[in-house]
């Protein structure tokens, strides 16, 4: 398969914690953005657009919970036996 | 890879309660919004809209819902072996 | 963290038959609506206008599905096993 | 909990097979719907609208894809071992 | 319960390769379109619309996507060990 | 079941790494567009529209996020167990 052009892609979904998690899921859902519109010059005329409508930012925000999903099950949800020292 | 600005972001998807579990829910998609949308200010200016709005209002309740999905997956549902003291 | 205010919120996340269980999912889908407009007088004023829309009532339906796949999964989807004496 | 008024609700989400699992999946996504709107009079004059609208068909059949996931696992996907007779 | 009319619905969900996992994935969106509008005439007159707008093929996609995901699971995704001849 | 014209279809949902992985997500996800709509030319028309179109690409990137869930489970998100050469 023919790849698409996608630079910084990280080379794991592990991560040391839920927010580092949720970091690479905010991420990924841009990429996925990306995938569709790579001209980042568009990108960031649109930005003003969605990011001053409250239902935009809300499917953006639906978008990173179903990378959140895959994400922290990689990660088996970062569960206390191997991290044990918090909470 | 360079992490977004995300402060209070928990330790831990572990929570004692399914309740807890909810609310922890309730903050991931609004974190998930904030990271499309970090200025407060404008956040602030456009609640009035989505608030009043019964779809936008049913998409937020969708995201908690798909986040409420992994922070259940993470602490195993709750079950009743680990409670036993309920319903 | 600083939770929200979830009264009524339920114990557990078990129930004794899938009608209980579809019966919590309707209850989480309208919690999450709670959790971003608590004010039950804005909602009322709300409904007859997502009552009487087909797209709004399948949007909510559709957070129905999500939370009753958490259900679901919770009890282990209620299976033969555990219960033995229908179908 | 006080649970809604939810008649013929099946008592399992157990099925003898795909097809009987994807009807069952259409019911629980009309019971997500008439959770929210019971007045089947509404609905009834509600359906022109949504049966005649591409995207309103695509949105009941995604909530329809929802239910099928939880019920398809409930059912351990009907896999062969179960079944061995087919295909 | 009394079953919709669903003729030519597949026996299984077991496929014997990804590609047709997916065609079957696209029939069983394409069911649950039909189980809310059965009438085939309304279907082909609604086509024009949506087969031209972006957003709706887009949703259409999506709930493909819901179903691949049933369909995969209950494949085993079609792991290397039971196929070992490809890729 | 007749199947669709799917060509270049991946005979197999392993790859190498996430990477590889999140483009056959982004393949997948065009080739649910293709089902519903086949013919290029209809596509590349409607491009301008979509790739323009905040919402659309947020969509776009959202039915992404779908099959990297499916994708991702099905390479063991690709554990380090498995790899363990990296991060």
């Amino acid at each position: 398969m023919s790849e698409l052009n996608l630079p910084d892609f990280p080379e794991s979904l592990m991560t040391d914690s839920p927010k580092s998690g949720f970091a690479l899921a905010i991420k990924l859902a841009r990429l996925g953005v990306k995938a569709t519109q790579p001209d980042m010059a568009v990108l960031k005329k649109l930005r003003p657009k969605y990011a001053n409508d409250p239902d935009s930012l809300t499917s953006a925000s639906h978008v990173i919970a179903a990378h959140f999903q895959t994400v922290a099950a990689a990660n088996n949800w970062w569960r206390e036996e191997e991290r044990g020292d918090e909470q």
